[in-house]
């Protein structure tokens, strides 16, 4: 439709996730007019981020370091290991403010499948960081689906002989939802974990 | 929530219009799992885009030449003008094959409320561009909305006198819409615009 270098840059931004033809062409006019400092700057950032970013060597995060900034934290407990599918994971415990322990990102989950087993994922790095004794608990964040479920019972199947507490995030009625149009499973779980009531 | 480049990928990716926080993070996430050489070829259209692309110096459309690929199009009748208001509204004819002619681009529509007058559209350049007489007709395609209304107005005004043909486009009921959801303007417009059914 538009001319040469235009339609590449619609082209290229309809590759990204989410983006779909009208959004790219929305974003390539905003780019056509947006100045020319502005665009640079996004540029620049793009090649930054695959020239800097690398992976932290303890827990896998992102990081611009050996260590990412939640393992080089000391005030960071290292009894607790949370363990999670993937980085972006890290980043939705993280906004709760729950969470004062570290983590570890698998990588992924067991998916037969998709030929993912559990040495695709990052479990032996995980087995070595418990050896030295100093972690008490890990808690299990996998994605409540399939594979999820599928790599954690693996996990603790593995983990529990190590004498290790292994826990694993509650399922429940999500906060804010309607009871009437939750899940028949979801409904079941929040049954079966049920608690006292108090107050 | 990010460390240091992370956070400013999703910082710049979130300027964009129509990607909102989330969408950012799931783009960035994206570009760091991406191969390199996609990441670079973004961020090299991305400078060439501002490099390369100028404005048609006929009809202001976006061009990687003087002249865009439509104005060089000696196929294209040079005796029909369609002026709209943005580049984008140009692919939307396009699109519809329906039209041969060539356009004029005003860069925007007449809004004293913005400061927006006849001075601030390439109306001097429209007016120009009919001076030796080729031009029989100009299709004026403004947004049907306020702005677009007193532009087309103005337009009309003061192309009548030159004794050229002036036509806009139709209003009326959109194809594949519902009666019932009309709003009265359109309903109205689509009554006065009323044509004798054939066949």
């Amino acid at each position: 439709m538009y001319e040469g270098i235009v339609q590449d840059l619609i082209d290229e931004l309809g590759r990204l996730p989410g983006v779909g033809p009208k959004s790219a062409q929305r974003i390539a006019f905003h780019l056509l007019q947006a100045e020319p400092e502005d665009v640079r700057r996004l540029a620049e950032v793009l090649i930054q981020v695959k020239q800097r970013v690398k992976f932290c060597t303890v827990c896998f995060n992102v990081s611009e370091e050996e260590q990412c900034r939640i393992c080089r934290d000391p005030r960071r407990d290292p009894s607790v290991i949370c363990v999670v599918e993937e980085y972006k994971d890290v980043a939705a415990i993280e906004r709760t403010r729950e969470f004062k322990g570290r983590y570890h990102v698998l990588g992924g989950a067991i998916s037969p499948i998709d030929g993912i087993g559990p040495d695709q994922l990052r479990i032996r790095e995980l087995i070595m960081r418990l050896a030295d004794g100093t972690v008490q608990e890990v808690i299990l964040a996998t994605d409540p689906n399939l594979e999820g479920e599928a790599t954690a019972t693996f996990l603790t199947r593995n983990l529990k002989p190590l004498g290790l507490r292994v826990t694993r995030l509650a399922s429940g009625l999500p906060v804010g939802g309607d009871l009437e149009y939750a899940d028949e499973v979801t409904l079941g779980r929040a049954f079966a974990g049920r608690r006292s009531a108090d107050g």
